[in-house]
């Protein structure tokens, strides 16, 4: 026979606190707090097993409901009261709990076992009819909202009836009479609702609670929930069922939640709220305000010391911050709940640091209980939490932090304002290259259309700076310089600040805090560092980015783009010259102005980057990137260049594509004008050269963009090679350098043995490995991917969690082909995917080398790291 | 010991006609001529190993000189002369020949063992001090440019001071004492341009002549045609040393090439040409022209007796049609080579069709003698053979065939044109899904822009229509309508020529034949498909395509594209309207109005398709490809349809999308809008209904298109259920119908395990799976792609033949993954690749089903799936 029934009380229980699968998260820890020793009322638990096998055929498994009855004996047994009875009638709570906290999800019921008979006997023994009639219409609202589905505001609206006749403003004020008029009323609600009479029977009540809160499993909401939290849908809930214990019995009971830590700041006290006479739910639905915790002290001394007993005794056990339930009845105390409290990222950071340093747990636990979603938070400023405002619109979330500045609608006019002190605001339909100066100048960044990798996106987050895109709320009239929202108009030069963490956009300036990489966090980071496999490396192209990844841990950079360099100052001029260049010898000629340029810019990063390694990936964008692509733009190009119009303007045309994407680009520009990417090895040997006999250690690894077929590679490799032994020579110096690939199209790594053959190593380039693989344009796909998350096709935008089923087969190909080919290939990733928790577990399980994101996402990716080694022991 | 050299001659031979790898073809043939008793002069092979040792470090392998030597000793003894003599000297040929034959592409010397002494025997021995002299100064003019590398035309340009010198018009005008004078001249020549005299030692010109035989398997030309024709630089080339004959010692002497029988038409007669007192080089030369071979049997009845008696052994023995040469010394034949001769199409067909009648050959041989490849151009309008012309550009050969017509530069002209009985060809930068009223009106199509598989050829060959796209040399003005090829203009209303077989553009009108598809060819075809194992369908929209591809024996259709058809006519406005709706509501109007249309559609195509599957593929395009793009053609619909111009041009931004080959297109447009995917089913469910009471067998596979994820074919394939069982339910009826999806997306190849869940067929869409897997637009590729394919790295457009090493491996994926999970899933592949037989091939390989192509490819594909299964056993 299958045991689905687990019985606690008189300080034994029959499970403990390792059963969680199977008795729920609530469960296990009333069984586990019983055997401590700690006070909890008696009760037993209905497994989830027992609910996924109900759930099957709506049906109880064999022998469930005789263990049940058996249970509810020995739960007459212990507290000396009877089920049903008339005199001293035992109530119970009917509880959900699932594996994991599942908060409001799922459908409790409390006071069970009271009818017209046993409401006099409570009457009797609690010698208080007021409590008894209260409690009974609080049970059969309850149970006929979650069981019989009767809308709790009829049953409100009752009550109200009565205040208003009375001339009552506090529930408080009703009597014991009133109550068990409401009573009347409530069954009669109930009979008229449902066509039968309130359930009198409390064997039938008790049935139909437990098929409830097994239901509840699978209605719309906790299926919803479970979607967005990926909890399985098998899991199942248990069925807590608990002898009632009545905080609402006088001025010596009460009823409280509390945190054995601050769950806010992490600081060590005890943290919490508590109401005199009442009942949990009254906690809840916010009718009357709770005192802090600390009062509790004064009124009820005694029960207050037996708590701070009971959680150091929870925190010594669980080796954790609890969040905890109690109840004080008749001045006995009572725990309800115990379970580890969701706290904030800083003081999940605090209390760990704080348990490591009392002994309590260890370094791994300590590195484990910092959730990497979490410690983002940590890295930008914010909105001062005491700040209360309202959205007028919300986009995708693509870049944390929040920024307060005066709205601006072009990259231009970022740079003008903010060279006049001014903090500005772009908000643009989307952002291109070009726009990367007032990008830069701006404090924030908030765009109409986009996804979370579109160009804003990834900008801003390399950047660290806030930014929302994809507000599809808002229109953006360029022209007249305003955007509306609605009937809402925002002029140029008003004030917005925007919540790059939620997506909020927020009219007026709303007060920002800074946060601090605390001593704490840089700590357990460095405990983080001794347990991860993975490198983690930053994706910069300034030296200036390079240094503040470096300080936030990077251990080289795994992705320097030097296309962002070609659009700064006076270069782009030259670039575009080149790219006008009808022959190659004007190219060479164009080329040789921006070689310096790049030399230069390559120089700061390594030297910023002193003895790490720096891959620097070869041009890749395609050449109309650097052309303006509207007329008018072109115009203002041809005024300042000089270049006639109608020759950019063809030029343009000539380079139009259907879809760049898949065009002109990568390496296929260095195979056609080899002449770019030739300039290009000579700038970074040469500045590598130049900074190596400075006493700079520089480890260059040029990586080649877009290779489909090894011939690309073998054709490039052998350029580099040469360029690069000449340009040693004629320095006079010999460096240790690498060449490899990025590894960014399904064909790279369909046939990876063969292009490791040209490659020490492969970077994934998981942002166009995404949009290859899965056919999709990240720029595009805003009109039909959010609802694709939304219908849960992809659980996640795939731009933002590696795809692992689709694109992740790829990766993984990719690493074995290749390393059967070159044993010592070195692998990394180098897409947005970098900084995600998520795709980093999978980087560590498929064995890579190295991550490499956005210096802001550095910490993120250590910690993340970490967790993968530590989870996967 | 290796043996490195095989010896012939005396009607006996060391190796035979199996040795082809080792002896070359031509050795092979020459060995087993001997073999045979047909009268080849003596001679011996150094085998293809041998080049191979020698072309690692450039010495021969140990054995090789030696067993050389002992060969030519037997090759003395045999023709009674001596290798140097000064009296009767023995001469030889030293020629090239590989495995396969590379025409040209390696070198020959002839005439080798003449010196300053031998030349003097054989002046005595032949009685011809002329032919000696002339023979030495051939031999140093040919073995001065092979071996010594010194130019051809310094030579001719001694000769031609001589001719003038002596006021001679002929080379045959020329005495011996002006040769002997000249082979002084020759010798200065040579002395001047290398600062050696010309090698006087036979031995030494032995070696010399080995060694450039064996050197020119690695100089560019061999490399190139190589690459070209895909034959391995590891086969390596024998050289065949072989004892001269001499067609040019007098009247009773000459020499000849002919074919068993005619490689024109195939028909069954000795077809051929020869020289009177000539050497073989002189028949190519072209100084001077020879005679139908017929002739020869007046002039020399004996010797063309015999040659009958050698070919008829020839083809007899070889069971093929040969190639010959031939020379007659002095009365006496020798046969110089044999090889399969190669023929035109037409002549394929015919002579594979009569040996097999005749009983040489079986029918699998017969079939395997027709290359898929050539079968093409029996199946388009064709230039005249007989007519000259020169072409003013060259494009790609898009869609094979030729026509004649007046050029027009609009689709809208195209079509008034050819309503009044113009023949039209419709020349563009590119096509566009707008044109393809005019693409149908038109004879042919040029377009400036585009490759391979761009707009206008996939089109173009859907259709069978002739088309050259990527003709960059021409420069349309559409406004004045003229186009320019340099300083050439041609106006609209012109005469164009276009040879879409081989891209050329021809000013003016030159005569074209109609091809027939005789009944010969239908045979062979229908013996193919008694071996064939893969089915071949045809892609097709049209009632009429599918009458045709039925008539070229297509077994049902692969692939309609259901999107050509919402161009038509007045259906484009309701299309528009749909586009434009803003509710479901609307939409689902406007799709009411499209539905009949679709209907009658799907009921002409099912009825031209009686008793074969239709796969029908919903909506696949983009909505903005239905909604006109520039503002001046934005401004014509709207005045058309009525619709503002603001509405359609909002919607037209709206719908731009910066890569929509990865947008907003395929199943996710079914997703976002379910409404349209709906309609597309009823109108097929209800056509099918209706088409099954007429008595029409009648198999619909509705086809979902775009799938990278199995949700989305889940949801999509519920609907279609859905829909099909309620029409089928209203029509009192059940048909057989499935449901499958195109695998075009990388993720969906691996994913194909997950998604067979929800698919009874897999249709391998591998122009997209080509675009997505190598991150290549085959519209933007014109830029690179044919820069790859000259530089290598593909060895063809994987556009055009499937690149079996990466796109393959998704299809096997696919295959094998989809048939784990579903083991009688249905696999075929609908992409260009379908009509093309190195991709055919592979199909086959992999296990799909069918094949499916444009209607002109069918009969190529019977045959190419006859190869595949043929060559496969």
């Amino acid at each position: 026979m299958v045991k689905y029934v687990y019985f606690f009380g008189n300080g034994k229980a029959e499970g403990d606190g390792s059963d969680k699968n199977l008795l729920g998260g609530k469960g296990a820890g009333l069984a586990e707090m019983t055997n401590l020793g700690i006070p909890v009322p008696p009760g037993f638990t209905i497994t989830t097993e027992a609910c996924i096998a109900y759930q099957k055929n709506k049906t109880y498994p064999e022998g469930m409901w005789e263990q049940t009855l058996e249970a509810l004996k020995k739960l007459e047994e212990t507290t000396k009261k009877k089920f049903g009875s008339n005199e001293n009638p035992l109530l119970v709570s009917v509880r959900s709990g699932a594996r994991v906290s599942m908060p409001g999800m799922m459908d409790t019921i409390l006071n069970l076992g009271l009818n017209d008979e046993t409401v006099k006997g409570l009457a009797t023994s609690s010698n208080n009819e007021r409590f008894a009639y209260d409690s009974y219409r609080r049970f059969i609202q309850m149970f006929s909202n979650v069981v019989l589905g009767v809308e709790h505001s009829k049953f409100e609206k009752l009550i109200s009836e009565v205040k208003k006749g009375k001339g009552y403003s506090l529930d408080t004020d009703l009597t014991a009479e009133d109550w068990k008029g409401l009573v009347e009323k409530f069954k009669a609600l109930v009979l008229n609702e449902t066509g039968k009479p309130f359930p009198q029977d409390v064997m039938e009540q008790l049935k139909l609670a437990i098929n409830a809160v097994f239901d509840s499993w699978d209605n719309q909401r906790a299926k919803t929930y479970r979607k967005i939290n990926k909890i399985p849908d098998d899991w199942g809930t248990a069925v807590n069922v608990v002898a009632m214990v009545f905080g609402n019995m006088g001025n010596d009971s009460g009823t409280g939640v509390a945190f054995t830590r601050n769950p806010s700041t992490g600081e060590k006290e005890f943290f919490g709220e508590f109401l005199i006479n009442a009942q949990g739910e009254d906690v809840v639905a916010g009718i009357r305000t709770p005192e802090p915790i600390a009062r509790l002290k004064d009124e009820m001394p005694g029960v207050f010391a037996q708590l701070e007993e009971v959680y150091k005794k929870l925190e010594s056990h669980y080796k954790d911050m609890q969040d905890i339930e109690f109840t004080v009845e008749k001045g006995v105390l009572y725990m309800l709940q115990t379970r580890s409290g969701k706290r904030t990222a800083r003081a999940a950071v605090k209390i760990a640091y704080d348990m490591y340093k009392e002994g309590l747990i260890d370094k791994k636990t300590a590195v484990l209980r910092v959730a990497p979603e979490q410690v983002d938070q940590l890295l930008h400023p914010m909105i001062d939490p005491k700040e209360k405002y309202t959205s007028i619109a919300k986009g995708l979330p693509a870049s944390p932090g929040a920024a307060v500045g005066r709205v601006v609608f072009t990259a231009d006019d970022a740079e003008s304002w903010a060279a006049k002190g001014e903090k500005v605001i772009l908000v643009r339909d989307e952002t291109s290259p070009e726009d990367i100066g007032g990008m830069h100048a701006a404090e924030g960044i908030l765009t109409a259309t986009g996804g979370m990798t579109s160009h804003a996106a990834v900008v801003a987050r390399g950047m660290g700076k806030c930014c929302i895109v994809g507000c599809g709320a808002i229109h953006i009239d360029e022209e007249e310089k305003v955007f509306t929202v609605g009937n809402i108009t925002v002029k140029e030069g008003d004030y917005i600040t925007i919540n790059g963490s939620t997506g909020e956009v927020i009219l007026g300036k709303v007060k920002l805090v800074e946060p601090e990489l605390s001593g704490e966090f840089a700590e357990i980071l460095s405990w983080a560092d001794e347990f991860r496999k993975l490198g983690v490396r930053t994706n910069s192209d300034t030296p200036h980015d390079s240094k503040v990844a470096r300080e936030f841990g990077a251990e080289g950079i795994g992705l320097c783009r030097t296309e962002h360099m070609f659009f700064e100052g006076d270069r782009i001029d030259a670039v575009r010259e080149m790219i006008l260049a009808n022959t190659e010898e004007e190219r060479r000629k164009a080329l040789a102005k921006v070689k310096p340029y790049q030399k230069e810019d390559f120089k700061g990063i390594f030297k910023a980057m002193d003895g790490f390694p720096v891959t620097i990936r070869l041009l890749d964008p395609p050449l109309h990137e650097f052309i303006p692509h509207t007329d008018e733009d072109i115009q203002k190009v041809a005024n300042a260049s000089g270049i006639p119009f109608d020759v950019l303007k063809k030029k343009r045309d000539e380079l139009h594509e259907f879809n760049p994407m898949l065009g002109h680009r990568g390496c296929r520009l260095g195979i056609t004008f080899p002449e770019i990417y030739e300039m290009q090895v000579y700038a970074i040997m040469e500045a590598a050269c130049e900074v190596a006999k400075e006493g700079v250690k520089v480890y260059p690894e040029i990586m080649i963009p877009l290779v489909g077929h090894y011939k690309e590679l073998e054709m490039l490799r052998e350029m580099t090679v040469r360029v690069a032994d000449e340009v040693m020579k004629q320095y006079g110096i010999t460096l240790k350098y690498l060449v490899g690939t990025m590894i960014e199209l399904p064909r790279a790594a369909l046939t990876a043995d063969e292009i490791a053959q040209y490659a020490e190593f492969f970077s994934f380039g998981t942002n166009d490995l995404t949009q290859t693989t899965l056919g999709l344009s990240r720029d595009d796909s805003g009109k039909f991917l959010p609802f694709y998350v939304e219908k849960g096709i992809y659980k996640e935008d795939p731009f933002v969690s590696l795809d692992v089923n689709g694109v992740g087969q790829l990766v993984e190909m990719g690493v074995t082909k290749g390393r059967k080919t070159r044993p010592d290939l070195k692998t990394g990733i180098c897409g947005e995917h970098g900084g995600d928790p998520a795709s980093i577990f999978f980087c560590h399980k498929v064995g890579l080398n190295y991550v490499s994101c956005s210096p802001y996402r550095v910490p993120v990716a250590r910690l993340a790291a970490a967790h993968a080694a530590l989870k996967q022991q």
